[in-house]
C-alpha cells in the first residue's frame, strides 16, 4: 500500500515525496519564538543527515550543492523536532538557532519585510524586525 | 536596479520571484499558536487576491486551479500579516484559522507526524497532535 494517498497521509511509513528535482520544501522555525526563520530545500541526503545528526542540512538550488547550515557562518541549527506534512512533500523543523541569525543578509529571520494587507494595485513592502544582528560581510568572505 | 539581488533583498519593491511554474511557496502559521498549519503555493493571482482581500487564496498544483481556502469546507483563513523572505520567492502568512482545521485530512495542521531525531537507518513516523478536529468525509463530498 506504500505510495497510495491513504498510506502516505495516514500511515507511519516515512516516505518523503521528492519533486522532479529531488527536493522537498523545508520550513524552519525558531523553537523558542515560533518565528519562521527561513524556507529552504532538502534532497534525500540533506534530509537523512538532518535526521541522523540533529543539525540542519540543506540543498542549495543555486549552488547545486549540499550544505550544512552554519558551515561558513558558525550559525548552526540544532534540530529539536522534525515533522512531515500530510502528503510528505514538506518538512517543518523546529530549531535552536546558534549564533546571531539564520539569514545571509545578517538578520535573525529571512522574513524581515511585510506586505500591507488590504491593498489593491501598487504594493510596497515595509521593514519589520529588520535590524541586523550580524555583519554578513565579515562572515561570508 | 529592480531585479538585482541587492534591490530584491534590501529594497521595498514588492517583486515576488515566481518559479518556472509561476509559483511561490507559502508557509501558513496560526497567528495564535504559532504552529505551522500548512505549506501551499500561490501564483500571481492568488498572491494578489490574498493581499487585497485579507483571505488566503492558493494555487493547486494537482488540480491546476486557483482556490480560496475554505471555499468548500468553510474553513477560511483571515490573514493578519504577510511577510516576504529575503529573495522574495517565499511568503509567510499568519492567519486566523476559521472552522475546525486547515488540513484536508480533518486535522488542525497538516504536520501531525514527527520524525524522531537522531535515528540512522530505518525511520518511522510517530503521530503528534494528530487527533481529528472535523470529519473530512462530511465536508469534502
Amino acid at each position: 500500500m506504500s505510495g497510495e494517498p491513504s498510506e502516505i497521509e495516514e500511515g507511519l511509513s516515512f516516505a518523503p515525496r521528492f519533486d522532479a528535482n529531488g527536493l522537498v520544501t523545508c520550513v524552519v522555525t525558531d523553537a523558542r519564538s515560533g518565528d519562521v526563520l527561513m524556507v529552504a530545500h532538502m534532497n534525500d541526503t540533506a534530509l537523512r543527515r538532518t535526521i541522523e545528526s540533529g543539525e540542519a542540512w540543506y540543498y542549495s538550488r543555486s549552488r547545486k550543492a549540499l550544505w550544512k547550515k552554519g558551515e561558513t557562518s558558525g550559525h548552526v541549527q540544532r534540530v529539536l523536532e522534525i515533522r512531515m506534512d500530510c502528503d510528505q512533500d514538506a518538512v517543518w523543523i523546529k530549531v535552536e538557532q546558534h549564533g546571531a541569525g539564520a539569514c545571509h543578509t545578517g538578520r535573525r529571520s529571512c522574513f524581515y519585510r511585510v506586505v500591507p494587507v488590504g491593498q489593491a494595485g501598487h504594493v510596497a513592502l515595509e521593514f519589520r524586525d529588520a535590524e541586523r544582528t550580524f555583519d554578513p560581510g565579515a562572515i561570508y568572505k
